[in-house]
């Protein structure tokens, strides 16, 4: 944590871990007796109960997305550029709620959990959750906190996943939908990126079936391998050449030098890295293996790969968007190639051709799919001004 | 082999391997002493040894490029669509040479060959090969073939490096650089993915330090994870969709663009593959370890990232393009985000700045990097036509 805490900073937070008494009917046909979900809240639920927001994170992310948990905190959650007292996302305005999904490693029931039925890890026996499932664990989160209406949901990546998976199903239950850098189902591409982080992880020995913690072991080298693959679908050519390349100014404009910059100035003529991008994801992979949980990571990209809105209605996206009564916000961001532009406006299309208000913004940004968690201004104005009105309604609902 | 062989078929064809007992000095600063090249050739060699043409594979080939090897073979050599009597590069009018390059593992000296002086494998002993070197070992390969100046060279993506480099490295022996879907050198993106190619094998524990043959084994997943990863980064976003979904031709308009069913059948709610692109994934790559050797994937992939032409020309493409004298033809393909038109470009822009005279063809194609080897109609009518053209300043050279 800072020596001092920012004015804008929602500052020192406390997650809690909310239990669940509930039989979750997952859409696997398999059941969940009871769940825990961890959650961190920021701001004030009005007496209404009509301020609330709802976030989600994405694939490896978690509930603490602002603030701090310690003073020992060297970095604030996940969204804190986002989200405080006068940000975008106002909590002096709104009650913004932030909950570790289903199947996570952060707190939430999932596979590092013990199962009470047989008193060991989950593990690899962790049912499959969907969006839809989340969703549905989510709808007793919203009674419990008192919410019957959120003033919006909004979530990036697969959390956009989660924002649509709402809108449809309950349609009644928010007020306002922004899905940020997402796509109505997966392209073969993106499945196939899953498909190979996913192999990544089960044929690493020390995966041991999905039973590694029984084993005190983990799959590190599958795990580094599954996060170098995303982390290069996170970025985009353009942000690593920047990133891994000093501007040569010397150079004709003809010959950049492509984010080349060497790790210590020569060939190794050996397998080593020779180059920033290599010890760049090689620390990224390890890091990321220490940290997160190799079962978890299958059920995310499964629930990625799985999602279909339109499975209900048809195969037609319009027809889902149909069952909607919100307003939606969609934003997308120019170089994000895992989910691109083309398919927010796919997603905008069939909201335009299923007669809803739909506000679309493209944004022109470096940083690929990553974009979506950086303080990217034309981004964060377009989140404030919305939300703005979002508050505002709230107001003269309340006058 | 067909029942028949097709009239524009090479026919039967038979490797050479040749044996150079040259001490070939590498850019790592190590020697070779003495190495076998394995190399094809179709056509005749005309009286003065002026209507050759030098053929590269790209990371994965060897150095049977057409015909059959015997009646039982079921596929032709990997470029068999473009080589042939009437075809591009047509051997009729050519002697067409292919070779698989040191480090490889198709019987040039690399990785799987026994080192003389130890009597057991090279293995991880082998020095590192780069662009620079292979070229030179084809200098000697031209010296004993009797090929004083190449009439074309010709090489994809890897292979149009080595075009480049001996464009740069030795002007007087060739006459026309065919460079396709190639770049003037990796960017962080490329460097990355082949990182993580390299990553995977190397952790597998089956690769016991590079030793793996030693030890009669070999590191399967590895081998497996870095061909999936290299075929992704092969084919467009859009082949893989129109390769991987059935057409739903119900679906509205609005939904065409992801309205193809990805799946196999039934969701499994489990880990296994549930969608047509994984299983093809495994497929490939599980066919690929089995026949290619993994210290040569980490020499191949080592040679892509340490190209740079510009090295010796204080980083200035144009300058290094200011040493060649031949005739340049480059091509690119619309879809290719391995080596994106952008990237050919740069070296079309580079050698008009050096003032030498250079043809540049962009190709619609949907096939992403996968296009150049593919017979896509404009693409080999390109070829076609501008080696007629070589073909016939050979007949008034002659004349």
């Amino acid at each position: 944590m800072p020596a001092k805490l920012p004015a804008d900073s929602v500052g020192l937070v406390q997650p809690v871990k909310l239990h669940f008494d509930d039989v979750l009917h997952l859409r696997s046909g398999k059941t969940l007796n009871g769940f825990d979900l961890m959650v961190e809240t920021y701001g004030t639920l009005n007496a209404e109960g009509s301020n609330a927001v709802l976030i989600w994170h994405a694939l490896s992310g978690d509930h603490h997305a602002a603030g701090y948990h310690s003073e020992d905190d060297s970095k604030p959650g996940w969204w804190d550029t986002s989200i405080g007292p006068g940000k975008a996302i106002d909590t002096n305005k709104f009650y913004v709620v932030c909950l570790n999904n289903l199947g996570g490693c952060a707190g939430s029931t999932g596979p590092t959990s013990i199962d009470p039925s047989t008193g060991t890890y989950f593990g690899p026996n962790f049912p499959v959750v969907t969006v839809r499932d989340w969703v549905k664990s989510q709808v007793l989160l919203a009674d419990r906190l008192g919410v019957q209406r959120w003033a919006a949901v909004v979530g990036g990546s697969l959390g956009g996943m989660q924002v649509m998976r709402w809108a449809i199903s309950y349609p009644e239950r928010i007020a306002h939908a922004i899905v940020i850098a997402s796509a109505p189902k997966l392209s073969a591409q993106n499945i196939a990126f899953n498909e190979v982080a996913r192999h990544s992880i089960t044929s690493d020995p020390n995966f041991c079936d999905g039973n590694y913690l029984e084993k005190g072991t983990y799959p590190k080298q599958g795990l580094m391998l599954a996060r170098m693959i995303g982390h290069i679908t996170y970025l985009s050519d353009s942000s690593m050449r920047s990133k891994f390349g000093k501007a040569n100014i010397d150079l004709e404009s003809e010959d950049s030098n492509f984010g080349r910059d060497l790790r210590t100035g020569t060939l190794s003529f050996g397998f080593n890295a020779d180059f920033q991008v290599e010890s760049y994801l090689h620390y990224q992979g390890e890091r990321f293996s220490k940290n997160f949980d190799a079962n978890t990571y299958l059920h995310m990209t499964k629930a990625l790969d799985y999602f279909d809105p339109t499975v209900d209605f048809e195969g037609s996206l319009s027809k889902a968007f149909e069952q909607t009564t919100c307003k939606f916000l969609v934003m997308s961001f120019s170089t994000d190639w895992r989910f691109p532009p083309e398919r927010s406006r796919e997603i905008v299309n069939s909201l335009l051709k299923a007669k809803k208000e739909v506000t679309y913004l493209e944004i022109e940004a470096e940083e690929g799919h990553d974009a979506f968690l950086l303080p990217i201004p034309r981004y964060i104005n377009a989140l404030t001004a919305y939300l703005n009105v979002v508050a505002q309604e709230l107001n003269k609902d309340a006058s």
